[in-house]
């Protein structure tokens, strides 16, 4: 029997502790992967607080890991041990639901997700459903790559649902974790791109990373400036804002998609709705297969974190500096 | 010089009084229709109302209109004098913006409303932009017909544009002008429909029009029994409702599409949105290709508005009659 060794809650916000678990006999379709990187994404910070009511303590959190396969079960024929692998937000599902049969497992109704009523990737090791274990291209450096799994996803995902292309004008709502993703992919789909922030320190490195606008949206004569400008918002923060002004910059047909979660209903008019089709939707991680191909672009394309590095024995240092958003832009545990 | 009579408004609330104008002479593009029948839209009342704050005062309402071509300008082609005609919300638009070229001219930034600034359909005659004057089939009665031309193709629209077919299962939100012709649309579709109205008396005649289910919304165990049942729900309403028990009845990728204006900002929870890539969004009349196929639909399907009937000088008292929601389900004035 050998134990996996992580780091893990014991309480809501309590500090991340060593933990052993056995974790029993390799399921038949599981992998076990040998972590290299995890990244420390936001939902953790909500899982670990319990801000949604769903955690059980102890767990270990994480699911935004690149490593190594080191054991396959019987009935695994897709990856072999040694192969680098990603697993993300998802680490199950039922496989039999309507979502799960026609390629969209991340609607199933039953799913499992990695650090959720199960210990995740702040550890040596992880097991998972072998369908949401990846393999990750060469070009990618896993550090740089382990972003991907879920900020990486959970905005690209929005850009293929909502065809963006060339001709499309973008905006990202919120430079950090997801955000300086978002605007990577979306002009590598070849849109134009409006980054909004409230740091107005932001606007240097939101051209860097390719946006080719910025708009501090405490400036309600920049919002304005672009009224009626884009096809799809992404919004990334966790924090509430006036969306009628997001509403205001949409075009006719325009989409405001939530990938960030803020804790007040969102309220717009209707009358915006209406006399525009425009949208107002959301976006949960990705399929595998979106995860694949997801990947697939990020390599050929050039499309990567920008990450602070730490030592898994950091991790409580780390998981400070994401709380008080100081890190640029996604902190990655290393093994 | 041949005026116009009609029945118009001159302050906001007031009651409609006979009333003449000078058309003009016709312009080019333009055709004169000999009305036959008027349907009473919300909107009308909302006109009267000034509710909207865009009402200049004289003017006379009215917006769903079936009559005769009495005369033509000198650029018409596609029409004739005694072809029997419809006229909807839009009775032009700038004819060269992106969305007029792409057949979406209900999106133009400069439309034309057939009773907004201008003289509508309670009237003799009213004028329109001969793209926006659609011929009506011969299977369709013209009173009852009227309502299609602003009430049909509003809820018509959603279908389509969401894709409503025999797999899907559609809810409709209220029960009067826009639910009645909304239900047989979608059965019309193939789908499995649900009427949801806060009135128990109205279950027999949404199942006579082609109700599957009847769910009173003001009963929060029977909003719970359609919980995730539905892909689309058009909300043709103008109250305000609680909307997250709408977003609970929709599946994962399903859409609650606002036709009716809620009073209210529309406030809904993110997780919702988020999990499930479930959308908010509306939908504004049609184009007139659209319209011209809603017709042909109806005329192949039997798709007709249950109507009651007034001369065109009762209309105060039709007009009393649509706003304490009397009508069952749509008033029409005549010729």
């Amino acid at each position: 029997m050998s134990l996996i060794e992580g780091l893990a809650v014991h309480a809501a916000g309590a500090e991340l502790l060593p933990f052993r678990y056995d974790p029993g006999e390799l399921g038949h379709e599981e992998v076990e992967i040998g972590i290299s990187y995890c990244g420390i994404c936001h939902s953790d910070l909500h899982l670990i607080s319990n801000d949604w009511g769903i955690s059980q303590y102890p767990f270990i959190p994480g699911h935004e890991v690149i490593g190594t396969i080191t054991s396959t079960g019987a009935g695994v024929r897709s990856l072999k041990a040694g192969q680098r692998v990603g697993l993300g937000w998802q680490s199950n599902s039922c496989g039999t639901c309507e979502w799960c049969i026609q390629g969209m497992e991340n609607l199933c109704p039953a799913p499992e997700a990695t650090c959720v009523h199960r210990h995740g990737g702040y550890a040596s090791h992880v097991r998972a459903n072998a369908r949401f274990v990846i393999p990750i291209p060469d070009a990618l450096l896993s550090d740089e790559a382990a972003p991907l799994l879920c900020g990486g996803i959970t905005v690209y995902n929005p850009m293929r649902t909502h065809g963006v292309n060339p001709s499309s004008r973008v905006g990202v709502v919120g430079i950090g974790g997801l955000g300086h993703l978002a605007i990577q992919f979306a002009r590598v789909f070849g849109a134009e791109v409006v980054a909004f922030s409230s740091s107005a320190s932001k606007e240097e490195e939101a051209r860097e990373l390719g946006a080719n606008h910025f708009v501090n949206s405490r400036e309600t004569k920049a919002m304005r400036e672009v009224t009626g400008a884009l096809d799809l918002i992404v919004s990334t923060v966790n924090a509430d804002q006036e969306w009628g002004a997001y509403m205001q910059a949409l075009r006719p047909t325009g989409t405001l998609c939530f990938v960030g979660i803020p804790p007040s209903p969102i309220s717009v008019q209707a009358m915006p709705l209406i006399a525009g089709i425009r949208s107002v939707t959301g976006n949960p991680t990705g399929s595998p297969y979106r995860l694949h191909e997801m990947l697939d672009v990020a390599a050929r394309h050039g499309v990567k974190a920008k990450i602070e590095r730490f030592a898994m024995s950091e991790a409580n240092e780390a998981v400070e500096r994401v709380k008080k958003n100081k890190v640029r832009y996604r902190a990655v545990l290393a093994n």
